[in-house]
């Protein structure tokens, strides 16, 4: 019963699958090859406008390069106090834009709210003597597995032009928040006044596959050059393409997620009691206690403590390869807590 | 008969055998799985000293940490003028270290000597104004196919120590270098005074999978930190790891090139009358003239122009899995130029 | 009426007189003139111990310097929420440091406490994941006039020390501080772990003269290239040191400081009611609410709103040419508001 | 007899006057005073269009914060192999750019041709590999006392056009320049394509005043955060401009520019046999071989070597403040070495 995280997981079948089907004969370098040059076309069908895609290998450096692109090193990033940039990429978006300030925002279960955003950017115009607010970042779904709903993106990227902010969203769960959403994607993107999302296969089947896509083509030639300069642009690219063809390819990616979000449910109703956020995508939080969490462990579960050391508050991560003897078992545990 | 590049390659079925066989069940992210933990065992036995390994997706990033992690960003990195570093990674040792400068320095087949490094130190260590000079990198094999010696890199490593400077090797080609020399990988690294290595498997049959081999063992806390900062800490780090424990083992990183350099010098005999530079690797550069170029392009090889525009000058690199029938049919139409 | 900023301050007969005494004939430059070299010495015998002393032209570059040099580019500095480097320098130490993160704590009188600081530091403390604590940055005085005694800024080096933590203490009122105190300048800086001191003269009657005061001389070659990297070297240094060695010949600068403070500490007792700070320095904080202040300013005082806006709070800062007459009046005003 | 630089002179009586005729009441800081104020319309009139001034400490400031607002940090900026900013600046201009190239040309006298710049953009604008061209940066005078006249400069321009680079120039010794062509200011600058200018007075009689001038004035944000971010804005900025007011003023700067300038010609036509550049301006070149500078400097003259070591070639430099008896005796001197 391992819940700790969905990038303990192996790869689908199907990403394998496709890997080795175009491990045949020579390709040229560095993106030039045939399926990488399919990318553009295929993400902008899914995503019902022309869009360029930025293939990476890792969620931290798509943030980064995306906040980069978005705010001077002058510049103030807004986004929530728990978000993944923030406390967990090690100041990648400060490296990456040489020097910009993360300025932290509060929000029920990690999400930013119109008037958060607006009063955090009021507070930190503060003329030549105070860095400039720039860009806004949102995680879909968010760091407690919340979703913003379509209508709440677009009031977020309202602000955003307002105020003259870029808007990244951070989307290493992105498939998650669509399937949960049943929406489409530009719903909860360039429709809502997105820029460039970072959207992420690796945690929902993938080996690792990331990519930036880019709503603001005009942006399209500063994402390529950090992205090289970076090392992020490898050489075998087909490898990478393969994956993310064949994660959109007959609605696999929210096949997958629509699974996993379906389990944690489960779990979540388990744990209804003692949940600390609402169960909305593949990731749910309990607060059971100390107590509580010694026994889940003691029966085997296995998981982090989050939020505040000693608060007997946990994160319960749904794989997509989960075993529903698995979330049965957990279940039961959940339930003989209450 | 394509000789565009060894990246050009699909991966070698060992590569891909060994992805496919981590693929089963949960294993612990960010390097901490079974085999990423069984990278610094496994790499220390290879070079017979305990060393560190730091995985990376691409040889840029490899290159970029080491160079970063020796020079200071008021420091000047010593290299050649064809070099890797300086030509084709858009800035990415600058960007790293904060700003360092690449000294460039003249030397046969992109080679460094020692009274070369010698003069560029000094030229170049002029007090508070100027840059310090703060590490050299060379590349084994060199941009123009060259090897060099134990005794030639050990020469550097000399004046590297007596002038301050780490000592960093692009070893992109590494193991078409060791299978050229029939030495020892110690007999070339830290034997000869290197502290840093990039160690490619890409070029040489993997997916994407190189690392850096850190025989300074102070400096791998904050290899490290550059690491994750910049994205390169993969969440699914056992399918790096595989690849890079699949290449090493039994000889096959030797065994493949040993095969490439043999087929490449096959090819240097065929063009002996107008080679640019002896054949000692997998890349040799023949310099027939515009006309003679224009033959072996009509006759159905591929290639890049190499060296200055219009100079009649080319590369042909050897991959893993060139054909023979191809190297034939080329050796044929090398000779016809003559 | 003006208690705006003290620096709208014009610069000290004593100072301009030491600036064009030394205007005569060539004298070396970038820091080999006699006066310049002069600086070590004199600043050694004021702090007791053998220092570096490295001139700027600003307080922010002061700064800056300091901190980058105490924590790396993935590094954590830990200072209060009101800081001037967090607040006021437009991401300087951010610039300068390559990307490091500044922690934010809270504290009254934008103190720290020797417990929040330990608690920022495990807090931040996580791994490979997060930034890494480095430094403590600290204010004397605070941003809200308030001073650290002794005891208080070596149980905060006592923490840094304990946790590996370079201490930097923003000084550019650190005259006022030891005006305030009667202490020893050691008594507030290497007596009780501090290792850079950002040392301020111009708010006290400087034209621009700042300096970096080293006490960790193992330091000082990296101050000395960030210095000259960042343009912060000046050609004719001979204008900087006349100023720093004026401005602490016969104790000028604490003979200056004294009366700034001690007018100020008459504003205090006139604005005693409604304080929102003690008086302990050259700045007051004053909270009569907003008709209070537009009483102030409708009588002719002049000064900087403060605080959350609307909150009816404002700053009044005492300069070292304050005539004694507006002290009178404006205590008056301020009495007239309880 | 000090020939060193004419940075080791004093700062003119009219400099020293200006600066102290300012030092009265409250000015408001960082840029706000009335003294400031009033730079952008003095050098507008001064150079002909609507300008924007930002003053700086140092011409490294000038020099680095210019071609950082002109590349990013992906590109490369073009300049002489000689340039202050390639060799004096310990790599500032990588500091504040994040790491841009400095890609360098050659050229007699210091000086780019047209040809060389041309050739320099296509060797190095290739593909997604290699560094940006993005700039280009000329000294004027250049380091080896040599004058670009407009049409120069104008070619230059054409070219930074054509192929899209921003056109920065040193003018550390801008008054020399101006002085030695009789032409307008604006005539070499922006009608010849400059975007910005570093403008030095210290070197030609101020204490420590740089300015950049802003002839594309959508940069001008850029600028400014980019000074203030860097610790150059000094909060009593009123010391600085008082200084650039009064250098301007009268024609003091052109009439002083023209007396160091007729004073060096003086030692050209004495050291007319061994001149290694034509004598243009207040700095000249000779190389009257080792034995000839033993001499020089056995009868009191001081200069620094210059160019290859041992290469018997020095510099010397006339101050603003050269006595004429200096210049008689050095005249006599060398023209014994004949």
């Amino acid at each position: 019963m391992n819940f700790r995280s969905d990038n303990t997981a192996p790869a689908a079948p199907e990403i394998i699958a496709a890997l080795t089907s175009v491990n045949e004969g020579a390709a040229s370098a560095y993106g030039e090859d045939q399926w990488s040059k399919r990318l553009d076309e295929a993400f902008s069908a899914l995503f019902e406008r022309e869009v360029r895609v930025f293939t990476l290998a890792s969620g931290t450096a798509a943030n980064a390069i995306s906040v980069a692109t978005l705010a001077p090193s002058w510049g103030a990033i807004l986004c929530h106090r728990e978000a993944h940039i923030e406390c967990d990429e090690c100041g990648a978006s400060e490296f990456y834009s040489g020097g910009a300030k993360l300025v932290l925002l509060d929000g029920d279960a990690a999400k930013l709210t119109p008037d958060g955003l607006r009063e955090g950017v009021a507070r930190n115009a503060r003329g030549i003597h105070s860095v400039v607010p720039s860009a806004v970042s949102i995680s879909q779904t968010t760091e407690r597995g919340a979703v913003y709903r379509p209508a709440e993106v677009a009031a977020l990227g309202e602000v955003a032009k307002h105020a003259g902010l870029g808007f990244h969203m951070d989307g290493a769960r992105f498939g998650n928040a669509v399937a949960a959403l049943g929406c489409k994607p530009a719903d909860i993107t360039w429709r809502a006044g997105v820029d460039l999302l970072s959207f992420g296969a690796t945690k929902n089947g993938a080996i690792a596959a990331e990519a930036i896509i880019c709503f603001d083509t005009a942006r399209a030639e500063e994402i390529a050059r950090r992205r090289k300069r970076s090392g992020h642009l490898l050489s075998k690219g087909r490898f990478v393409a393969a994956q993310l063809l064949a994660y959109i390819k007959d609605d696999f990616w929210l096949t997958s997620a629509r699974r996993s979000n379906a389990l944690a449910r489960q779990l979540g109703e388990a744990a209804a009691p003692f949940l600390s956020h609402p169960a909305e995508s593949n990731q749910i939080f309990i607060k059971p206690g100390a107590d509580g969490l010694r026994k889940l462990r003691a029966n085997g579960a296995e998981f982090y403590d989050w939020g505040v050391d000693g608060s007997g508050e946990a994160r319960l991560v749904v794989s997509w390869n989960q075993s529903e003897a698995d979330i049965e078992k957990m279940c039961l545990l959940l339930r003989s807590l209450s």
